[in-house]
Formats: C-alpha cells, sequence, structure tokens
C-alpha cells in the first residue's frame, strides 16, 4: 500500500492513498483524514486503507491524478524523528579523513542522534539556507513506526514498523564541528528534512524487504547527474529493527515515530574506484566524496551545495518503476 | 490564563481551562479540543480560551473540580522539545567536579539539545527505569511556542511564547558519560519527561515574568523533604528569547515546540553554604549535590533515586499560591 499527504488541508495535509504506479490517488477522509489519524488507529484503519487501495490499482473507485509536486512530506509534522548512523563506511571515511579512531563500541551500539520534527520541507520544497553554512544533503532510508513498548527487542521493534520512506537528511557541513564540539551532538546543523512523497508499506518492497533492510538502490542526482547508487541493503551495520530497539531502550515510542538508517554508504576501494565517472557505486552526501578528496588530494575539491543547485533522490523497484515517488530539492538563498 | 489536559480523551487528551486557584476547570470542545489545536489556531483561540478563564474564576460558568493527579502533560506529545543549558553554574559545577574548563563560546552561544517529544509521561506518572541507570531529576522552566520564522531574532522570539510549563526532565546519569563519548549528544539518557499539570499564558505571572525569564523561586522536594529553591531569574545566562532563537537560526519552528531552561542553578560557594541544612538555596538536580561531593570529598555521597523515592517540583507566587500545579514523580522499578 502507498499512501501521500497533500499539502492542501491544514498543518497536516490531506491523506491520500496512492496508486502503485503513482499516477492516481484518493482522499480518504471517511477512514483518515491525516497519515498521524491512520497512524493512531492503524488495525483499524490499515484494512481500510488496503481496500482502496486495491479498488485504485484496479481502477474500480473514483480518483484524481496524483502530483507529487503537491505533496508535503508524508508526515509534514511529526512527533518524533530519530537518525541513525548505521552504515559504518560513512563513519569510517568521515573519521580516516581527519586520522581519528572509529571506537570499537560503533560497531556493537548505533549511534543515533535526535532531531527536530515539528515542520519538514515538501519533497518538492526549497532548502532555504546559507552558502556558507556547507550546504549537503543525505540520503537516506527511513521507517515509520507503530508504538513500540519501552524494552522493545529488535523482533519485537521490526514488526511494529508500519512504513518505509526516503529522506533528504540536509546537513550544515561546517557548523557540525563547532556544534559536536559542544558535547550535546547536531542542533543547528540539521535545518528541516524532506521526505519522499510517498510512504510505502513494507510488503509493497516484496523481495528488497528482508531482516528489515531495503535490498535495493538508493539513487542520487546532483544537478542531473547521477551522483550515487549505492544499495541500501549492503553494508548496513544495525537493521530497522536494532535501530528502533536502540531508540526503546529506556523509553517507550508512539506511533508515527520517523526512525532513518543514516547515510547510506557502501564499502568502496578509493576516490576512483568509487565514483560513478569511474563504474563506482557513487555516493549519497557531498561529505563523502570530500573526504575521498581530503584523503587522497590533501583537500575537498567538490564544493558544498550552492543556490540553485538541484538534488534528487528516489529509489527503482526490479521493473524500473519509482516505488517512493521522487525528492527533488533545490537550494534557496536566504533572505538577509 | 490557566490551561490544562486531562488523561481522557484519547493521545492527546482533553484541553480544559483551570482557575487560577486550580479548583475548578472547564473543557472547551466548542474551542478547542486538545491543547495543540489551540495552538495551530492560537489567534482566535485565545480570546475565546480567556473568556472562559474569566468566567471560571468569576464562577460565571459550569465546572467541574480540577483534579491534578487526572492531567496528562500539558502536550502529552509535542512536535517539539528542545531544551537549553542556560544556568551556566550548573555547567561550570559538573564540570569542575571532572577538572574540565568551561569553553568561551558557552558564555556567548546557548547549549541546546533536541529532546525526544513523542510520548511524555503525566505529571503524577511513574518513572519506569533501571536504577543502574542512575535515576536522576532535573527540575526547569519552559516555555511554548507559537510558530516562529526561520532567523528570528530574541526579541520575535519572545514575542511568539505562548505559554510557561515546568518540568522534570528526567535523566539516567550513568548513560550519559558514554553516550556524550560518542560525540552525537543524549539519547537514552534522556527518557520521557514531565511536565506541570498546569501551563500558563506569561502575563499569568505579572511582575516575575520579565526579561523572557520568570524571577521565582523553583520549589523542590525529594521524598517530602525540601531539597531546592533556586531563584529561576537568578544566574540564567540566556533568557527565553535567545534560546528560541537559537533553535530558529536554521529552522523555522511550528506552533507547539517546547524549549527549555536547563536545570535551574544559582551561583552559590561550597556544599555547606548550598544546601538547603544549612540556609542555602539548594538544587534540582542530585547531579549537582553530588558534584559538590565529588568536589570537596573526593567521591559523590548522595545516591541517585531509587524505587519508591518520589520528586516534587512546583513555583509559588507572592502570595504563596501555587501556579503550575505539582509535578511529582515516583520511581518504579523496571519489570525484568
Amino acid at each position: 500500500m502507498k499512501l501521500a499527504t497533500l499539502k492542501q488541508g491544514g498543518r497536516d495535509g490531506t491523506l491520500v492513498v496512492v496508486s502503485r504506479d503513482l499516477t492516481r490517488c484518493r482522499a480518504v477522509p471517511a477512514v483518515a483524514r491525516t497519515l498521524q489519524a491512520a497512524l493512531d488507529e492503524w488495525d483499524s484503519c490499515e484494512p481500510q486503507l488496503r481496500q482502496v487501495y486495491e479498488a485504485l490499482n484496479s481502477g474500480a473507485v473514483e480518483f484524481q491524478p496524483f502530483d507529487q509536486a503537491a505533496c508535503a512530506s508524508p508526515l509534514p509534522r511529526a512527533y518524533q524523528w530519530a537518525d541513525g548512523s548505521a552504515y559504518l563506511n560513512h563513519v569510517e571515511l568521515v573519521r580516516r579523513a581527519r586520522n581519528a579512531e572509529v571506537p570499537a563500541s560503533f560497531y556493537t551500539d548505533p549511534l543515533m542522534y535526535q532531531g527536530g520534527s515539528d515542520s519538514f520541507i515538501g519533497p518538492r520544497d526549497a532548502i532555504v539556507a546559507d552558502e556558507a553554512w556547507g550546504i549537503d544533503f543525505e540520503a537516506e532510508v527511513t521507517v515509520v513506526t507503530g508504538d513500540v513498548p519501552l524494552g522493545a527487542t529488535p523482533a519485537q521493534a521490526a514488526n511494529a514498523i508500519r512504513l518505509v520512506m526516503l529522506v533528504n537528511d540536509v546537513s550544515l557541513r561546517n557548523l557540525i564541528p563547532a556544534e559536536l564540539a559542544k558535547g550535546f551532538g547536531f542542533f543547528q546543523s540539521k535545518p528541516a528534512s524532506a521526505f519522499s512523497p510517498v510512504a510505502v508499506t513494507p510488503d509493497e518492497l516484496g523481495a528488497a524487504w528482508q531482516g528489515a533492510k531495503v535490498h535495493l538502490p538508493l539513487v542520487v542526482h546532483l544537478n542531473g547527474e547521477l551522483f550515487g547508487q549505492p544499495n541500501a541493503g549492503v553494508d548496513m551495520s544495525f537493521d530497522f529493527g536494532q535501530l528502533v530497539a536502540h531508540v526503546a531502550r529506556t523509553r517507550a515510542l508512539e506511533a508515527g515515530s520517523i526512525i532513518g538508517s543514516g547515510t547510506v554508504s557502501n564499502k568502496q576501494g578509493d576516490l576512483w574506484g568509487s565514483s560513478i565517472a569511474h563504474g563506482g557505486v557513487g555516493y549519497c552526501c557531498l561529505a563523502e566524496v570530500r573526504t575521498y578528496e581530503t584523503i587522497e588530494q590533501g583537500k575537498p575539491v567538490t564544493p558544498f551545495m550552492k543556490a540553485g543547485d538541484t538534488v534528487r533522490i528516489e529509489m527503482f523497484d526490479a521493473e524500473g518503476r519509482s516505488i517512493f515517488g521522487a525528492i527533488d530539492n533545490r537550494v534557496a538563498a536566504l533572505a538577509s
């Protein structure tokens, strides 16, 4: 089943069920007006939403054309957005560039941060930021949970996963060093994230959803050029069950919590072996290629995003059909 | 105006207007069913809520008795909970205990972390945790904002403050060192917080609300004994306008964002001069007295909270009347 949220209808938008091929959609006010409302009462809403989904796919119900550009993030605001860093290759690379060790605990204990969740931007909205902040994207996979009790095991946590989405976890690289040095984690360096137009139930991924991971390439275009397509199922050190259980160790999670994978990253050889131009799988953020450049050339060469630059993030099924629709954010200068 | 949320009525509870003396309340379904709904449409809701408040105070309207024990946190779940550390005395003390410097930037740039906001416990609910985690309370003042634009100045941010509350920012001290060492800030070490039964508009504080600070003692009882009563208006290095503006530097805040002051702490001399027993103002957390003990006796003596221990947090006006009602949390053992 595929769900999205149109911007019209207030702060939480309007929930629509979307056809598998992303061409048709239908609002379902009699079931739930918003995605959060559906997640709050998932057991009763889900079967009704699935009925609409089947009818949409078979053409047996009235519909409106589905327009990805009219979408808000599936949850325009959420009660929780916690992001992991489960692709340790990303962590190893960034640390190697500054000759820092990766602590042994990182391989057994997920690294996570609490993100701001009160006002996400939409999948086609502008990233409004100051270029001096070092604007970067991070392409990731995320899940949306139902209620998860305090102390849930990874298996219990995996069973509480309701939906899968993509995210652009926008990062302001030049603000990060000073912020992390203060010891309390990211804050200003993580502005509003953008999620994919469509959220899908795990069954929609078929065999690609295995072991609470999504085994498909995450495809990133920068200014229209292919920049990365690492496989989200490869080199993910902690699966989504483990990530959600990490969050639930000392507190219960409420339905609608969004948990992220961290920047998708596959282990590769060196700069030339890893880039798309040289047959590699490329990258899901600029920081990673800048790290390769620093290791091999002494300094980063690829610039951060500038006003007018665009990043497009999507994922395709085995037949090449877009699963989640595309995140496509353009950078806009901050009015001063 | 005073507002609270009764637990009945679903995940977001039922908004009630509460009389100034905290004896009477009245649901207002025709205005707003929940506090978030009122904050979402504050400009239209506020005047209507104030009419009910005046009628409740004068006895000119039907009411039900107000029971603090029936309350959820005013926002049982919120879209944002960001907590500062504005009382630098607290930071200085904790660092002095481990011979660490306070970086110069801490005096000009607020220290803040993003907290989990998806499921707060109620003001009289149990803190369910493992004693081995080092269970501590942190008594603080918080504000709830309306919408705040990206880049708001401290003055603009102060004008967007809609409500004031108290909080017990429960902290698991034994989990903090390993977690902060990972570099991404607090996560498992900050379980669900509890807010005061009642949220009040700033005007309700009269002259005690000045310069976007609350100039009143914050009164903490541990197991029925007075433990601290430092003044929240003293030694607060950043006012709430500055704290909210810090959050808004790189992203807009949505209505209903909760921003905290950090543990209230007044500059004092030494352990004996600062404790209640010796005429001092005492403390708003156990970590602080344990720090004094470490500095003066080589090791902490006061234990963290154990199952059955209670902490009560409240604030009184000049006439000795409770403003927000009382947070009163008992520790309950984690079922294993």
